[in-house]
């Protein structure tokens, strides 16, 4: 199982995502939401917030899970709580190049690391709009069969 | 990961739960949700609706994902999926010494098995009552801490 949060700042109306840059294979190079491994002896819950303390150095507060994503060819199962960043005092951890925050259009999309973090910022934007209009955040799975195949970044 | 559904048999405005009495150990005797460990190359998805034929031989319609229980001490997630039982020709499997429909006024609260499949039944029946008043059913997440102790049935 992988643990991770989608942390987001909104200020003067604009709404930006925190994205780490990956010092560590597989994907280096490539940005990703901070996420990691869960861990025994902790929860879901925890692990998204330790997962994002420890890759960003962020400070969040976290919200109702957001997506679900099964990846079998893999074994395993993705899982991102949103999250409300706190302050801006995050900083790149030892498995982090960079950490940035992000307006929706100036996100990496040709460079995100995996499709489970592509897909769960897709629904975000989309759910994030119907939130201006009234709407709510759901719950979002998708199962993604296809084994990643991309260039390495140049 | 311990993934599961609650199979809902809905007729005359009568709400049924199919709750399975345990074959196996641990909490052999006790009645569950049908539900089991996830495999590899499986979905969550996948594994809810495996386990709910296993057990209890039931043709289901898989429906949202509906609760989330952490179980740090035993290094364990408990998902559970709302589903719609299809027919009513469900059957015992090896796992399971007897199958039976349950309306919410029947169900053996002191005699089941897990506490994910007491808490996960109760966020059932209280979200159905919303339902029926116009609600929708939700997501429910739960950590569950308190060790197991209750004595053998009688």
């Amino acid at each position: 199982m992988v643990l991770g949060s989608i942390p987001a700042w909104e200020a003067d109306g604009e709404l930006q995502i925190l994205l780490c840059k990956r010092a560590i294979e597989p994907r280096r190079g490539y940005w990703t939401l901070p996420a990691g491994f869960m861990e025994n002896n902790e929860t879901t819950e925890q692990a998204a917030k330790r997962e994002t303390e420890e890759e960003a150095g962020a400070n969040i507060e976290l919200q109702p899970l957001f997506s679900l994503l099964n990846v079998p060819h893999v074994h395993q199962v993705h899982m991102f709580y949103r999250a409300k960043l706190l302050d801006l005092n995050y900083a790149a951890g030892t498995e982090s190049l960079e950490v940035k925050l992000f307006a929706e259009k100036d996100i990496p999309w040709d460079d995100l690391a995996f499709p489970t973090v592509s897909n769960t910022l897709k629904f975000f934007f989309s759910d994030h709009a119907k939130v201006r209009e009234g709407g709510s955040y759901g719950l979002h799975t998708l199962d993604i069969y296809k084994p990643m195949r991309q260039p390495e970044p140049t």
